[in-house]
């Protein structure tokens, strides 16, 4: 049972990045992992699961700016025009991952985790998660309350939940 | 207390976590990690300190030996001389995201952390963790006797102290 939504428990967590390795196992599916304000988490999650490399083949922190436009690939005018917590700055991390790194799938956190760093138009707790896959790309934007801990783990669950609808949306691969 | 030195306990990689910020912060020093077994494990403690954006740059979670190459630039031959856990593999992973990502002290983990993928000459638990930093680059050979998660976690605790030891070693930036 989770009583506040944004903080899910470590157990449940891993019970999500366990169920988004099977359902990728299953499928011969893919994975790659693009995270801002999570900072690694989503990726220690799913590498926590035995067996992750099947799927799972990286991702890439890219808590300064910097790069997500050198490493994801992320256009910098999207950066200067809708900031670097935007849903168009979070498809696009998404979208990176999965063409750099060449995976079925791929997740993307990028938020306001707190204590600072909010404004009024974007307060701590604004947070987009993006999943790319082969239907397209989803995004949630998403207003956490917890602290920095809570908001980072609440954001993680998200991004995993995401994952796994576009596993179990996603047919088995022609190749495999 | 630790009990286990293979087995740190979350609160006390909490505290590491936070010493490496203070200490790069203190000295205007800015930190990437590469991880490969840990899956991100080390850029998340990092990101758990309040104000670690003022010091961590990001990271890649080179899991799938192509990232290694792609996204760090670690020299093709050296995975197949060496293989993926080897200390030159952990000593080119760390100087790529240096150089890469444009910090002053990179940290790099590579290593088995089961429960498959061993052998006799590299078994489960065999780790390399590399620290490259502006007097050079260390590299640790670990052969840890944990489970997956502990093993994650004895080689993020080792990442960790070992960039709290380049960041004191290394004076203030001359551009601070």
């Amino acid at each position: 049972m989770i009583a506040d939504p944004s903080l899910p428990a470590d157990v449940e967590l891993a019970a999500l990045a366990a169920a988004v390795v099977e359902a990728c196992v299953a499928r011969g599916l893919t994975i790659a992992t693009a995270e801002s304000c999570t900072g690694g988490l989503v990726g220690h999650l799913l590498t926590d699961v035995p067996g992750a490399s099947m799927c799972y083949l990286g991702g890439v922190i890219s808590y300064a700016n910097a790069l997500k436009e050198g490493l994801l690939g992320v256009d910098g005018h999207l950066l200067v025009v809708h900031g670097a917590v935007s849903g168009e700055v979070a498809a696009a991390m998404a979208e990176g991952a999965r063409r750099r790194i060449g995976t079925d799938i791929s997740v993307a956190v990028t938020g306001i985790a707190g204590p600072d760093g909010g404004t009024a138009a974007k307060p701590v707790g604004l947070t987009y998660i993006a999943c790319a896959g082969v239907a397209g790309t989803v995004v949630h934007e998403r207003r956490w309350t917890g602290d920095r801990r809570a908001n980072k783990r609440a954001s993680a669950g998200d991004a995993l939940a995401m994952a796994l609808a576009a596993a179990d949306a996603t047919g088995r691969r022609a190749a495999y």
